[in-house]
């Protein structure tokens, strides 16, 4: 597992192996995406911002294994929308880089009071 | 952008030049991940699983630019609190393997009705 | 529980008795309705539409312990935050009728593909 | 809109209405139900738990309004799947309080951080 293509190949082999295709429609890839992405929360939902950054080891490994869960339905789900993960990346840094200048955004939390 | 260290270097950056460290706590990234799941999640909800494998150019490049995001903020959590996403898929991967044994598992829904 | 200030009454007790208020900040009880309301996802997310429609008797207890989850949560974050949810979710219909005429939305799904 | 009852019809004349209880299966009212949660969450991701309690008059207004989102499509699902909100949540809290008795629980986190 030594980039994303191997993992897109792997996961799509685990679920071709099960017969696991038809479950995982866009709609429903998109489902588990966001309950691993809020089971992730969870172990950081009642700690204090500066416990959570220093979490016990306990509480890592649960983190790990969540992150991996989200990453497995991210790529899974890219693999049946055909997207590339890394362009995408990309293309939205490039984005973000224009909408947030250096200049104005240094020292300054707007973006994030600014919904 | 041609694998996940690099998005990381470029997000760090990213973050630094900004002065958005002091945001990025663990819990908050956590936070947003979830967030931008759930903005993933927002083009299929009313879709069949049929029509969500069909998406309209315009469905495709929201669901793009969402996946985009959900894989920044991943990328940006992993960094945070130390995780090798890669290493932590395939270990996932691996004890999946364990759990959903190929003859078991193969033609029944058994997984997913079984929570 | 006969109406949802008696309910809200009955969480604020029970949040004092256990000294819980310091973990009940908006921010804190806010990720924690976000992660109850995946979890009431999860049960539906390899579910088909139909089979949504007819739980097993396992499946809808999950599904009405989560919901009560959701409630509580947001009753307590009504709470600290002061907003009274019955009066809200009034004027958010109200603003919803004026969005969605009957004779424009009827029968189109435009609201539902239309993000 | 004086009670969870009189919600509940409305938001079912609502949707009669405009033809749109084929969209309303309960595995999409779950997932729009999810994806209003985040959006509540999302005014608060990059705020201390500090400032999450004195939420300026457009965040608090903001806030208001996904909170609203959020009963109604918790109560329009509850109609779909037959749950009384209110019954569900006294059990819940009922078992809550066998959960977690008073003298255990005051003065620790332990809840809190065991997940």
């Amino acid at each position: 597992m030594d980039d994303l293509d191997t993992l897109r190949e792997a996961v799509r082999r685990f679920a071709a192996e099960r017969d696991w295709e038809r479950f995982h429609s866009p709609k429903n890839l998109a489902s588990a995406l966001a309950v691993e992405a809020a089971e992730l929360l969870e172990p950081f939902q009642w700690l204090t911002e500066e416990q959570s950054r220093s979490l016990s080891a306990e509480q890592a490994e649960a983190v790990r294994r969540e992150m991996a869960d989200v990453l497995i339905y991210l790529v899974r789900l890219a693999d049946q929308v055909e997207v590339d993960l890394l362009a995408a990346a990309r293309d939205k840094m490039a984005e973000n880089a224009l909408k947030y200048p250096v200049e104005k955004a240094r020292g300054s939390a707007r973006k994030y009071s600014d919904f």
